[in-house]
Parts: C-alpha cells; sequence; structure tokens
C-alpha cells in the first residue's frame, strides 16, 4: 500500500549535518519491500558508549532480547535496523537470525558481535531472512558514508509516510557537540512505548552511566508521552549512542555534572522534537492533539487522565469529526481510575473553558472552540482541582484512514 | 443520523410475555429525538425488591448518584428513563433535575420519590430539561400496559439500531417464575461498564440482598465481559427488580439456598442474552469477536489479557479487514501487564493453532484461519500456560462505521 504523506508533516525535513564517528549505510536488501531501502548498517568509532530505553511488553522481540543482553557492557561499534520483519515470536529461530546478523555486521565492522545494537521493525511472527541480511551486509558496508542521514532515517520506516529525523547542538563547557537522531513509528504506538524506534547519536564523550540517565529523563518526558492507539510494541527502542569522536571537551563522570546543562537541554529537545513527529505522523492522522492535566494528586496520576483522553476512542472521533463534543472527555476522565472529583473538575478547549466545578459554564459559547476544531493542532486542558501533578501528552485523531491502513496492512 | 439495523443483529427479536406486577408506560416526550419514543416510566407493584449495579467512573452521572443513594433500603416502585441527555456533569442542576423528575414520577405512582429509580443516557453535560420529563408524565402514566416490552426496549435506545430484550422461565422448587429483561448500549461500552443500561425484571419473590448477589454474579460473567470501544459511560447501571407478583414459592432467605439454582442459571442466560446483544449492536460492528485466554495465573490475569486483545484498535481492525494478523494478539497479550512467558504462550483462531510454545507451529496454513476470519464470528483463544486462570470476553470489529457514528454524533 502506498500512503499519502501525513498532513502534519513539517514542511521541510531537517539537513542533519554529519556527526564525527558516525558511518551509514543504507541499502535495498529486499527483505519485504521492493524498490526501497530498508536495512541500515551503523558504523560506530571505537570507544563509543551506548544507553537504551526498551519496551516492556511481555512479548518482545528478539533484537530487544540481544540488546538487554548486551547493554550493560556499555560499548558498541555497530547498529543494525532493518523495516518489514519486526522477527518476535519466531522462538529460538528468531534468537538464530539475531546471532547471525550481528556475527555478519560484526565481520564488517571488525569488532565484537556483542557490540553490535539490533533493531527490527514490521510483521509479528513470521520467520526473519537472516541469509538475506548476511548476503546484504557487504553492500551495507560499502554504503557507510557520513552524509546519509537522510537515507538511513527513510530505510528504517514500516507505515511511516515521511522520515522523521532531527539535529540540536549543544556545549559542554566551551565545546560544541552535536546530536543527531533519526526515529520511525507511526502505528502500534502508545507507551511503554510504541513501534517506535529511536537511534540517537552525539560526538560527547560519555560514559555509558551517564548516557544512560539522560536517556532515561529525555524519554519519560517525550517518547513515553505519546500515543496513536494505545497498541505497545513488541520492539520498541530507543538508543543513545555517544561516539567521543568530536572536539574534546572536559571530562563528565557524573550525569549531575552542571556542565552538562545545556547536553540535557539539546537531548530534551531532540527526543521531544522525533517523538512529535511520530505522532504527526499516526496513522491516518489529520490532527495533532496535546492533553495536558493538572492538578492531579501526582505526576503519575496526571498522566494516566491524560492518557486516558489521549487513547479515548469517542474523543479521539469526535476530534476527527471536528465536534466539540467535551462530554468525552469528561466521560475519559472519570473512566482512567486515578483520583477525580467530579465537582472540581475544570474543562478547556483551544483555551476556551468549557466547563468549571463539574458543570458547563454559564452563557458557554460553543463557536470559537468549534473553530478551534476545525483546525490542525487541538489543545486540550483538565484541571483536576486535587493537588500539584501535572503532566501532557500527544496523540492524533482516529479516522478512516487508520482503519484503512490498518485493516489490510500485511496486504 | 439514522443508522442501518446491524448485520450481527438477531433475525427476530423475542416476544416477551406480561410479568406479573411490571407495567410500561413508552412515550414521545420529544426530550432529544423527534418521531420516536424517547421516555420510558415503569410501574412496580407493591412490594417490589431492587438491586444495582453501577458504573465506577469518576464523573458518574446525577441519576446514578440517586440510584446508588436510594439503592440500600431495597424498596422499588417505579423506574424512570430517558434517552437523549444523559444529564451528566450539570452540578448541582443535575440533581435537581433528578429530584424533580423522580418528585412527578412518585405522584403518578402513588409512592414515595425514593422509591423511583432512575437512568438517563445521551449526551454529557447538557442540562437535562425536567420540566419536560415532568410534563409528559400524565402522558406516560396513561400509557402503562403489561405488554409493551418491545416499546420500553425501543424508548430507552439512544446509538443502537435495534432494541434488546430476552425473557427466560426457571424454577424455583415447583413454582415457575418469569425473567424479562431490556437493555440498551452500543458505543461508550467498556467494563465497568458501558453506555449501557439494563433493567431485568422478575415475578419471583426475593430479598433485595439475595437479589444483589445474584446479579453481582450474573453481572461480572455477562455486562462487565463486553467491550466495544475501551471506553466506559458516566450511566451504565444495570437494576434487578422482583415484584413478587407471580405465583407463591417457598420463601428463599438465602443467595446460597439450593432452590435458587435453576433461578441463577436463567438469570445468567438472560444477562449473557442481553449482553451480547449490545455486542452485536457495537457501533459500526460487522463481527463478534469472543476472546477467551486459559492457562493465566489467576481469573483476573485472564480478563485483563483478554480485554487487552479485545479492546486492541490493531486487532479489531485487523478483524475488520479479515485479515488472520495473529501477530497483533501477541503484541496485545505482551501489552496487557498481566503475567505471561513469551516461550509458552500459544495461540488458536477460529480452533486452528496458529503458534505454541512462543512460535508459529511448523506447516502452519493460513487457509483456514483465512475463511474463518471471513465469516461473522470469530474466536481468538490464548492459553498462557502459566496457571487455571480464565475468562471470556466479547467485543466486535473497528470498522468505518464506527468512526462515521462517532465523528459526528451530537449532530
Amino acid at each position: 500500500m502506498s500512503l499519502a504523506i501525513s498532513p502534519l508533516a513539517p514542511a521541510q525535513s531537517p539537513h542533519l549535518p554529519p556527526l564525527a564517528g558516525v558511518r551509514l549505510g543504507a541499502i535495498e536488501a529486499g527483505l519485504k519491500y521492493r524498490n526501497r531501502r530498508d536495512l541500515l548498517l551503523v558504523a560506530l568509532a571505537p570507544g563509543t558508549t551506548v544507553a537504551g530505553v526498551f519496551t516492556k511488553s511481555k512479548t518482545a522481540g528478539a533484537p530487544v532480547v540481544w540488546c538487554r543482553q548486551h547493554l550493560p557492557a556499555g560499548q558498541a561499534r555497530g547498529l543494525l535496523v532493518n523495516a518489514g520483519n519486526a522477527n518476535v515470536f519466531n522462538g529460538a529461530a528468531g534468537a538464530a537470525a539475531v546471532n547471525r546478523a550481528a556475527g555478519a555486521a560484526a565481520a564488517a565492522l571488525a569488532c565484537r558481535p556483542t557490540e553490535v545494537f539490533l533493531a527490527s521493525t514490521g510483521v509479528i511472527g513470521e520467520p526473519l531472512d537472516a541469509e538475506a541480511i548476511v548476503a546484504a551486509m557487504d553492500s551495507a558496508h560499502h554504503a557507510l558514508d557520513s552524509a546519509d542521514w537522510a537515507g538511513a532515517a527513510a530505510a528504517i520506516m514500516t507505515t511511516d509516510t515521511f522520515p522523521k529525523l532531527a539535529t540540536r547542538t549543544a556545549k559542554i563547557g566551551d565545546t560544541d557537540v552535536t546530536l543527531n537522531g533519526i526515529t520511525k513509528g507511526s502505528g502500534m504506538i502508545a507507551p511503554d512505548m510504541a513501534t517506535m524506534l529511536g537511534f540517537l547519536f552525539t560526538d560527547a564523550c560519555l560514559p555509558a552511566a551517564v548516557l544512560q540517565t539522560l536517556l532515561n529523563r529525555a524519554v519519560a518526558r517525550s517518547y513515553n508521552c505519546i500515543t496513536v492507539d494505545s497498541d505497545t510494541s513488541t520492539s520498541d527502542s530507543v538508543m543513545l549512542f555517544a561516539t567521543g569522536a568530536g572536539d574534546q571537551h572536559a571530562i563528565i563522570e557524573h550525569a549531575n555534572d552542571p556542565r552538562l546543562k545545556d547536553f540535557k537541554r539539546a537531548l530534551n529537545e531532540l527526543c521531544h522534537d522525533l517523538a512529535l513527529q511520530v505522532v504527526r505522523d499516526g496513522e491516518g492522522a489529520q490532527k495533532l492533539i496535546e492533553v495536558s492535566v493538572t492538578g492531579a494528586t501526582s505526576a503519575a496520576a496526571a498522566r494516566t487522565v491524560a492518557l486516558s483522553v489521549a487513547n479515548s476512542p469517542l474523543v479521539k472521533t469526535a476530534i476527527a469529526g471536528e465536534d466539540a463534543n467535551w462530554g468525552r472527555v469528561v466521560m475519559a476522565v472519570g473512566k482512567s481510575g486515578a483520583p477525580a472529583d467530579r465537582d472540581l473538575l475544570a474543562i478547556e478547549i483551544g483555551g476556551v473553558t468549557i466547563a468549571q466545578a463539574g458543570r458547563r459554564v454559564d452563557g458557554y459559547d460553543e463557536a470559537p472552540v468549534a473553530e478551534h476544531m476545525r483546525g490542525e493542532a487541538i489543545n486540550i486542558h483538565i484541571d483536576l482541582g486535587l493537588g500539584r501533578g501535572r503532566a501532557t501528552v500527544w496523540t492524533c485523531d482516529l479516522t478512516h484512514a487508520y482503519i484503512d491502513i490498518n485493516a489490510d496492512y500485511r496486504s
């Protein structure tokens, strides 16, 4: 199926600069798709450190199991990603395919297999043809290049309608460092996390433990605050690689080193940018929806309420229909299970207060809200009036196109 | 919006016999709809006992609050139901409307207001016009009749495409008793419970406490095992009324009295029949889906897994597309949060074993599964291989018609 580019896609894709210590090779391996690139090999400089956050699914794929196993060593020399087959639920054959692919990549990159990280995305339950990947390795290795970030982002897409890239610069002390990221994801998107792959790279020199702390925090506010359809994937992975091949900066040993402040800002922005691109490419999305909750008893309770609203099919179809049906927001708050008091609840849409103290405000005029609903970016704010917990999540509307895409994905 | 009758509707609606002690008056009160009945008054014989199960929503409607308040007395003389406006999130005005309507019904029925139970279904957050209900009360009272069960079932509909009725007979000792039920619900259907109203009546003579125990058990396996869209309503109510006006039977004082065995069977069947009619009328439903889970660590864990599958938009759209995409079942099991071991998981669709021990079975032939997917009733069975917990839930597919209905419900 060929899909039209999402109407919410950014007007133009950013240009990513080369990043010292990273070379990318994206090729057509013919694993599932025809006439498009579907295999990405990334070569990383010696000394590259790595951090990762992975799906909490009980049926995680074989590549996720592999990455979890080798993450504690904190060292990476390669990354291998294929699109079209998730290599999930293939039993021992799935693990064997991972071993075979990692071995071939390690031979090409002259490193240990355990230094190669893997991700696969696509159909679940069909054996992955590892031999096809092995056969394509030479070609991928020859394609290695420091410039082709756009090709890399395109090669990891499945139902995505546009490649997702972002870049930031930051200072560590007086030294400039660069952060580049690519991501994919469009459906089966829900925290924790999504059919969502994210690969972030920096030329900074940071210990793996520091990277892991920074990545956990950045993902908690970005990738783990988006949902398209509440369906959590078996393959979700976000990894952050630090090559240390950029300009030399002060030695950093702890995540709370004050010299990391600007780097943290840049990393958070990078993750937020990429995560929102995923929502903007939500299957069938016509509207980008931000749901913010304040006044909850805790941040976790606020997130529960926000996700209950963001995942409600009735809220999402109302928004698809540009219908200011705020009663469904009341419903979704009520069903979330988090503490809420009907008679303290306040709701705003598009900055217009619709309800306060458990009822519609006197003289409520739907016209400005209806106007807001016709726009592309929808803002729903809920104040629970109970405490200081707050959270913001992002989602998209539920449209006919979601059903078109998903009623026949495999064909 | 006028909706075509669901293709899953029963071929014919059952005829319900009169039930001693119950008279029904269904009329056009013009509350929201035009040219259809939208108000139901039920008169119950003196001595009628009542039990109820209500939504767990934190934003429950004013009628639910009223019913919960008066249920402990266990006595009912009237039931008043309106369709088109849920009387939810109207603050003090909502409670005042309930008081006013109960008072008018009590005057008509010559009973106390606290003996009148109320339910409202429809749009949330718009003030209910209690005066219109009061003005219609005479007309409803004059319409009271022991025969018009079909009219009563029709008057409580919202987006339902067919009225939902069921009847059973049972023996208590040697005495025949009758059970009649009507229900409504089509969207915003999820346990606990649904925009789902169910009113069950029997001419048996049973204490309220006994009724409550039997109703809790029956609802747990029926109304609380169905889901259309995972959205739980603010108004869900199932009530069971026992008029004691039928033939005299042995005095029953305890829910575990062995003479209740056949009555329990009949009540469970009645609830199951009505609950499945709700799924058969799921908004946009083209297929009735049964998800059964065995081998879970507990019954609760089994239900969590079954609901995770039944609520997955990706599973439901795959079924809408008649696509045997069982990998999405793997995903939904994995995301449920309940204990599961990927390498013990077995999946059957339509009685065909697709996967065992965490992978697709050798020589899997999709043809019979694809044939099953083209049918109207879809069966998914999951064995977790961990313990003895089991559960079965029912849902429907997610289709374009769901979006059509819900993207513009209020207009």
